[in-house]
């Protein structure tokens, strides 16, 4: 399935720092493959979510951090 | 200043639902207008950072979102 990833700062962490991930119907304790930008991450579903239309999957931070996401949160902008 | 923002999840919330931020030099307490993508939002620094080269603000997620960076952190994917 291909649709929107986010992550979120709130989850629990893996066993031994294990990636984890929420996702809506897929079996705790399933592991996804996700995908972005050419790399591949493998996930354990420890959560159920995102609940927002058009987002599929939402990643832990480490997760998020692995598939090269974290610095899609970062945009250019000017202070006065 | 120009530079990169980003957003962080952990800040201590405004008095009053005031917009809150971390900058690394501007007095606490004084107020910062930030502009992205055509918008700009007033927020007022309670906290220090970012300390990561080239990002000049850290924005609490209430002020990530009123400057429309929110969507920004999310991005396509295909899970398996």
């Amino acid at each position: 399935e291909s649709g929107l990833a986010s992550y979120y700062g709130y989850g629990r962490a893996g066993k031994g720092g294990e990636l984890t991930c929420a996702h809506r119907t897929r079996p705790f304790g399933s592991v996804l493959k996700v995908s972005y930008s050419g790399r591949t991450i493998q996930c354990r579903v420890n959560d159920r979510g995102p609940f927002i239309r058009g987002r599929i999957v939402d990643l832990s931070v480490p997760a998020a951090r692995a598939l090269g996401m974290m610095s899609a949160g970062v945009v250019p902008v000017s202070v006065d």
